[in-house]
C-alpha cells in the first residue's frame, strides 16, 4: 500500500470522522458499502476541501489531498454514459457489459433503452440511469415528470432531469422551482439529478438553480448535458459544491475525457462523473492520455 | 414583372397543370390560397424536376428552372426556427412577430413554447411547429406519443417528430413504424413531419425511412435536427423527394443560411425549410452572403 495512504486516518465504518465528508458520501457509501472491498488500488469516495475518503481492504480512510496515493479507483463513482442518437442494442449491451465488469454506479442512457438495461443489470449493483427533458429541457414540465415516471417504471433508478434554461435566464425561478418539485413528486424514490448546463448560465444564476434544486429535494446537481457549448469546469465544481454544501451530490458531466481530469473533479467536490470514456478514466493515474 | 417570369405558363387555379407538381405543392397552396397575393416577388411553391410552381398578383404559373427569375419569396416555405435550450419569452415573442409580418408558413419552437405561440398567433396565417422526442429521438414510442398529443391540445398544428436513429441503424424497421404509427395516431389532424437526422445514415436508411413514413401517413420527411454532425444537403433532398415522389412533403433543415442555399434546396424538392437565419433568406437574390 502507497505510504501516503498509510499515514491517512483509518477509520472503520462506525469510527469517528469528518462528519461533513461522510454526510458528502453517504450516497456513495450506501452504494459501496455491501459490495466486496476493493483488493488492488483504493477506492475515492469524495472530498471536502482538503480531506478525501477512500476505501481499501482495509476499511475507510479519511487523506489529506497532499497524501493520496497516485492511483486511484474511480469506478464508484462513475455514470457510464452512452447518449447519442445513433446507439444500437448492440452498443448499449457493451455499455451494461462494461459496467457490470468495473461495478460502475450506472450505466445512463436515453430512455428508449432503460427496460432493456434494466434486464441485463438485474442484482447487480449497477443502476440504470436516464435522462428526461434531454438535452434542451424545454419541454413541458408535465411530460418532463410522465418521462421519468415511465422511466422508474421501466426499472430506472436515477433520473437526470435537465433544467429550463430559459427560464432560468428569464429570472422566471418561480416556473424552475415547480419544474423541479413536479418531477420530484413523479418519482420520490429515485435519485433525481438536474442538469443545469452551466455552459449558458451565469455564476448568479447557477447558484440560484443549484440552491433550488437542494431546497427542492433533489439528489443531485450536475454541469452539463455534453450536447451544448460547453462541459463540466472545476470552477463550476467548486461553485456548485460550495452552494450544496453536503445536502445534495455533485456530477460533472460533459468533456470530462481523463483520469487527471475525473480526478480533478473529484477533488473539486464531484461525487459522480458521468463520462462516455470510462475505460480510459479507471485506467487511473498510470494511463497516458486519452484515446477519445 | 421579370421576363422568365412572364415566358412561364400561367395557370388560374382551375387551369390544367403539371399533376405532379400541382400534388407537390398541394399542402403550401392550401396555406396560402386565402391569403392576400404577393404584390412584389413572386412566392416560390415548390419545384419538381425542372419545372416550379410560382405564386404572383397574376396566379400561378409553373415555370422551367431555368427561366426563374433571379429573386423569388420563399416566405410561404419557412418554417421559422428557434430552438435554443436558452430562448427566452422576449426571444420566442420575436420570432412571432417575425413570422407574422413575413407570413411564414409557421414558428417553430420547443414544446414549453407551444401554448405562448398558440396564443400570438391566434388567428394569423402563421402555424406553432414544435418538435417531439428531439433532438436524439430515443425516447420511448409513448411519450413521443404524449408529448405530441399534449403540444397539438396546446396549440400546434405541426409537429416534427425524430427518427429513433438506433432502431433505424439496427434495421428494426417494424419498431421504427410502430413509433411513427403510434404518434400518427395520437395527432391525426396535425402536419406529422419526421427528422430522419440524415447525417447518421446510410442512402439505404434514408430511402427505408422515407418508404415508412410515407406508408404510415407522415406528412412530411424532414433531414436534420441542427443538432447533430450535420444538416440538409442538395443530395440528399433529391434523394428524399425521389423516394416519396409527390405523396409527401420534403422539409431541408439544418445548416441552410442563405438565400441561395434555401433556393438550391427547394429545387432539388424541398417544400419546407427549416431555418433559424429566415430573415437572411428572405432578403432574397440580392441578399449578399450571410449576417450570421
Amino acid at each position: 500500500m502507497d505510504a501516503g495512504l498509510r499515514r491517512g486516518l483509518v477509520a472503520r465504518d462506525n469510527a469517528p470522522m469528518n462528519p461533513q465528508l461522510r454526510a458528502l458520501a453517504a450516497e456513495v457509501l450506501s452504494r459501496v458499502s455491501g459490495n466486496r472491498p476493493p483488493l488492488g488500488r483504493p477506492q475515492l469516495l469524495g472530498c471536502l476541501e482538503n480531506l478525501c475518503l477512500l476505501r481499501s481492504a482495509e476499511g475507510l480512510q479519511e487523506v489529506p489531498v497532499a497524501e493520496l496515493p497516485a492511483d486511484l479507483d474511480l469506478a464508484p463513482l462513475i455514470d457510464h454514459t452512452l447518449l447519442k442518437a445513433a446507439a444500437r442494442t448492440e452498443d448499449v449491451d457493451l455499455l451494461c457489459t462494461e459496467a457490470l465488469a468495473h461495478e460502475f454506479a450506472s450505466v445512463c442512457v436515453n430512455p428508449y433503452w432503460v427496460p432493456h438495461c434494466a434486464r441485463r443489470l438485474e442484482g447487480s449493483v449497477v443502476r440504470v440511469c436516464t435522462v428526461v427533458g434531454f438535452p434542451l429541457g424545454a419541454n413541458t414540465t408535465r411530460i418532463k415528470a410522465e418521462e421519468a415516471r415511465e422511466a422508474v417504471a421501466n426499472g430506472a433508478r436515477e433520473v437526470d432531469m435537465v433544467l429550463a434554461v430559459g427560464l432560468a435566464k428569464a429570472g422566471q425561478w418561480d416556473l424552475v422551482r415547480r419544474d423541479f418539485r413536479t418531477v420530484r413528486e413523479a418519482v420520490p424514490e429515485a435519485i433525481l439529478k438536474v442538469i443545469l448546463e452551466t455552459c449558458l448560465l451565469s455564476d448568479e444564476e447557477k447558484i440560484k438553480a443549484c440552491q433550488i434544486a437542494a431546497e427542492e429535494g433533489l439528489d443531485f446537481v450536475k454541469t452539463s448535458t455534453g450536447f451544448s457549448t460547453g462541459g463540466a469546469t472545476e470552477a463550476d465544481i467548486r461553485l456548485m459544491r460550495g452552494t450544496v454544501g453536503a445536502r445534495s451530490g455533485v456530477k460533472a458531466s460533459g468533456g470530462v475525457r481523463t483520469y487527471a481530469e475525473a480526478l480533478g473533479m473529484a477533488l473539486a467536490g464531484a461525487t459522480r462523473l458521468g463520462l462516455s470514456s470510462s475505460l480510459v478514466v479507471i485506467q487511473g493515474g498510470t494511463a497516458v492520455g486519452s484515446g477519445y
